[in-house]
């Protein structure tokens, strides 16, 4: 499927001020996604979209990717059961990156690791990093089931 | 400035679930970054960091990132005085993306067109997007300042 399913990319004021949806895929065809809890803002996962996958969750309000490691679209939560409810999708200013307002589906998972976010770690600020920073877990942060492969 | 500021990426375990910081920057030398405010988790803005704007902002508590137009490294707020105070950095899963907490300075404008967050549009939701799809305007978020270019 082709990038027809949006308009053409418009001048810099038309992308940035105007209300057509030109998204601009990168040289891979993808666009960046990113997943927030709707009730809390948390940063669920990020991942990538291209235009069947955008269009199918604009057309769903059911989150659609595409895998860059299996090279296929995907369904969030097709295997998993972690199906993401979309009740917003915003695009930014020079339209090449979403966000999507979910409600996480199934037993509350969005990582493969078993966590219900991806980023279930923190990186030290403050000094200089080398080879031996220690990433921080964020131990409030349960892992509720097993990791996937 | 290379990646040997961090460790050399280690195997799928070490990645996921080890404490060693092993980003995988992509063919450009590239992370996703995304901002949210540390107040209500809103998303902010999404740019792109190479390893020394990474290595930067990890030392300072500053977010520094790389612009892909100019192609330089450039802090956040150096000309607009909306620098980003870091309260936190986290790191996802296989360690291609990061989410940074934020305490937004000066007028607290994040977007370069004036507004609070670069996400001050919607997409509608449930039909099947067309070249006649209209973005909604976030009403809410005011226009702080005139737009840069």
């Amino acid at each position: 499927m082709s990038n027809s399913l949006f308009a053409a990319r418009g001048d810099h004021d038309a992308i940035e001020n105007g209300t057509a949806l030109m998204p601009r895929f990168d040289a891979d065809g993808l666009i960046v996604a990113i997943a927030t809890d709707a009730t809390d803002g948390e940063v669920l996962m990020v991942a990538y979209m291209d235009a069947e996958a955008l269009a199918r969750t604009i057309e769903t309000g059911e989150a659609w990717f595409y895998s860059r490691s299996r090279r296929r679209l995907w369904k969030k939560g097709e295997e998993s059961g972690n199906v993401l409810a979309v009740s917003d999708i915003r695009i930014d200013c020079d339209q090449d990156a979403v966000v999507l307002k979910v409600t996480l589906g199934g037993d509350g998972v969005a990582c493969h690791q078993g966590y219900r976010s991806c980023f279930y770690r923190s990186v030290p600020i403050g000094t200089a990093p080398d080879a031996e920073l220690s990433l921080e877990p964020d131990t409030a942060m349960k892992r509720v089931k097993r990791a996937e492969r």
